[in-house]
């Protein structure tokens, strides 16, 4: 059996402020540079630099006209369709470098099949085509800078999902929304956390917001929902109808996002209540759905999905894990983030631990994978009992109780950012049992309902913030 | 000769607040029922009705995959494109009416060529169904209530166009758009006042604006670039290029119209800078493209627009008359509406006028059919020169010294809804005169370009909301 993290699969999930070596699993993300070096890069946005004929008494056709005609006569583009906000800059911009212009162009328009004009700029500004691709966890934000110019990822950020005050998982949420206003403060929250993760990329980058042309988005079904501030009841009852598996693209800025008014939104479709646009675009971007080895796709977060087949079937389930993986309902849980703990070791005489965090500074709190490591370390070790309990007859002032019952001390008050003790305690490890629980009752359900065998698996896939930076020897463990 | 005035060119301008029985040569609307029956009634937008089955565990599609699945198997209306408010209100809707809902579907997307989802209502409302249509004039808006469910025109409404007070022609509009937030001001001028002609039409027929489904809009060029916002600065300025002839559909509420999400506005294309969607909107409804007769087609406004041809041939020209026509600049002016004057009749011996007013209630001012009518009496009875001024020998208090010359009195005080005189003077006349000039010099420099002469045109057509009200014996005199 082969386990693999697909470099595809992590497309949206690094974390840019990881900078020292990795852990030996952790992949390379797609070289794009090379598929455009073979002609396999083809992004649906483009742009089109025309070199127009000012206008004269006897060729006096509106700017539009214009414009459309270089686009058919010096690029063979024809039947364009048009975003109104365009004609509102249109005057002004084709005349400021004298008839030479770019326009940005939408290949993806998936029911009308007619290319869209989307922007305009003066001059030649081919060079510099940007774009963002949003996956809205339960838990986790992450939004990337894409240049599409270059066919380079330029960065990632993160940020926990603003929505986590009003619950948890997606049932709590759905259950929020039915309150007066419910939806619509949902729908504000993740807004407002897509776009301080997006303002602070671009600042990051210097990049000038009017510079992005397009916004993709991945999300389960329910944040989908509540992202387009869609009614997401029905998700949640018996027979569980989403509203919508299918959004048009739409104006970001109609949603509270602040992108220009030629940025439209992107979603990748879902399949049903449970099996949602991440998911869908981890299959398709994973390529398991061509393969002919039978694999396990595990998409690991708040909300787990499971993916079982080949290029001949495909069966998917989903299991609520609740947000101990992203660090969530853990005392010193944090996200895979500067000053997160994701390797631990301790010494088998002492028990003192050995930490590593990201960029290598003083712990701030402990990460999903983190957690998984440290759990191994401690089943290792013997600190904890099969039942996820501490034992009691170890002398060792880094094991103490707590209102929680026992916890071990992983960094004392003196050494973290936060001037507190980092601890795990009984309580977390339960979270943590639970959550691993759930995702594998999930994919044990899902093998027996299409009558296989964990053995007859070929191989295994992880996906998720997560799954990125897994140890798999302690996951699998 | 033929001088006809179509009864499709009217479709936009007859006010409904006349009651009383038509000047000979006014027309009968188009019978929309008649056609109707012909089965030649086939508006763009129609409503269908859907019975769906509700979702069940074996079947729990996505609301919206259950619609569009209805619409294919019970209508046959496939790859329809979507408006993605619809999906907002979707779920409560199909569910109101246990899945029997009607779908509004616009068949009018010009480039795309699919059928558009705009709307969902539950239950059948077929029966209900309404739309608007604007003509934004220079100096007058005009909007119509159409019932496309029975095919009938349900009334009219009217207001001065609120740019009014930033300039009184396309040109001083332009001049005025070119101030800091003077396009802005100018468009929502225009807005507001689009706003009030139609919150009345919707209070005058009891309609909830949720049931209107689309808007359409005819407007010469420049009051088609600033109801939209779009730059208007090069229609004025050699070689006159607009921004953009044709406008693709875009949301009302985007433009501050007080319409509900799925109102989207539908505008008439534009030719040039000075031919506008209005005159080929009219062109289209007279049929004068596909008639023999080589047709003279007058349209009379603040911008007169002149077209001559016939099924071969059409060229149009343009030229600035003044809002004289529609009142404006002449200081008893009013709009065709209650209490204006339209028909003038003077004895010949005592100089005394009889006055016919719309609604026959004491006049408030004079329209610009009444001020025809008017010019015509005061000539044949020796009242005025050639010259347009008045004879200083006739013994009537009606005629007296003002501040702009000679002046005649067409109404006492005691007799006036302002309580004071109405009065005509020989600066009114003057800029009548002026108008009536530049619609004559056009329409002789426009046959003179094509080489032909006055006595070659077989039919004269004339539209506007003045050409609606005239008298044309007194017109043609």
């Amino acid at each position: 059996m082969v386990v693999r993290i697909p470099p595809e699969s992590l497309l949206d999930r690094r974390t840019i402020t990881r900078r020292r070596a990795g852990l030996a699993l952790r992949p390379h993300p797609i070289d794009l540079g090379a598929l455009r070096a073979q002609g396999l890069y083809n992004p649906a946005f483009q742009k089109k630099f025309l070199e127009l004929h000012p206008p004269t008494l006897a060729d006096n056709v509106c700017d539009l006209a214009r414009l459309e005609d270089g686009l058919s006569r010096q690029h063979g583009l024809d039947n364009l369709t048009l975003d109104f906000f365009l004609l509102r800059k249109l005057a002004p911009v084709i005349r400021q470098d004298n008839f030479r212009v770019t326009a940005t162009l939408d290949f993806a328009q998936r029911r009308s099949r007619k290319p869209r004009l989307v922007n305009i700029e003066p001059g030649d500004t081919c060079g510099r085509h940007f774009a963002l691709a949003v996956d809205i966890g339960t838990t986790t934000v992450w939004a990337q800078l894409l240049d599409l110019a270059n066919g380079q990822i330029l960065g990632h950020a993160a940020d926990y999902n603003g929505q986590l005050m009003y619950g948890d998982d997606v049932i709590t949420r759905i259950v929020y929304g039915q309150k007066p206003e419910g939806l619509k403060t949902l729908q504000q929250a993740v807004v407002t956390t897509i776009n301080k993760v997006i303002q602070g990329l671009l600042r990051r980058f210097k990049l000038p917001v009017e510079e992005i042309s397009h916004l993709t988005l991945a999300a389960n079904t329910t944040m989908t929902h509540l992202f387009y501030g869609i009614e997401p009841k029905y998700i949640r009852l018996t027979p569980y109808t989403p509203t919508a598996c299918h959004v048009p693209p739409m104006r970001a800025r109609d949603l509270g996002l602040e992108l220009p008014e030629h940025v439209f939104i992107y979603s990748v479709s879902s399949v049903s209540s449970y099996v949602g646009g991440d998911i869908v675009s981890g299959v398709l971007a994973s390529g398991i759905y061509k393969e002919p080895k039978l694999t396990l796709y595990i998409d690991i977060g708040t909300n787990g999905e499971i993916v079982i087949g080949n290029q001949e079937w495909l069966a998917c389930a989903a299991c609520s894990a609740g947000p101990a993986f992203e660090g969530g309902g853990i005392r010193s849980g944090m996200r895979a983030a500067t000053g997160a703990i994701e390797e631990v070791s301790l010494n088998p005489e002492t028990f003192e631990p050995m930490l590593l965090t990201i960029d290598m500074v003083k712990p701030k709190g402990i990460c999903g994978s983190g957690l998984i490591n440290l759990l191994a370390a401690l089943l290792t070790e013997d600190l904890i009992l099969p039942n996820g309990k501490f034992r009691d007859d170890l002398a060792t002032p880094r094991l103490r109780q707590s209102e929680d019952g026992y916890e071990y001390v992983l960094a004392w008050a003196g050494e973290t950012q936060s001037g507190q003790d980092l601890t795990i305690s009984e309580v977390d490890i339960d979270n943590l049992m639970r959550a691993k629980g759930a995702m594998f009752a999930g994919y044990l359900t899902l093998l027996d309902s299409v009558g296989l065998k964990l053995q007859d698996i070929e191989q295994v896939i992880l996906a998720g913030a997560f799954g990125s930076f897994i140890n798999l020897e302690n996951a699998i463990a």
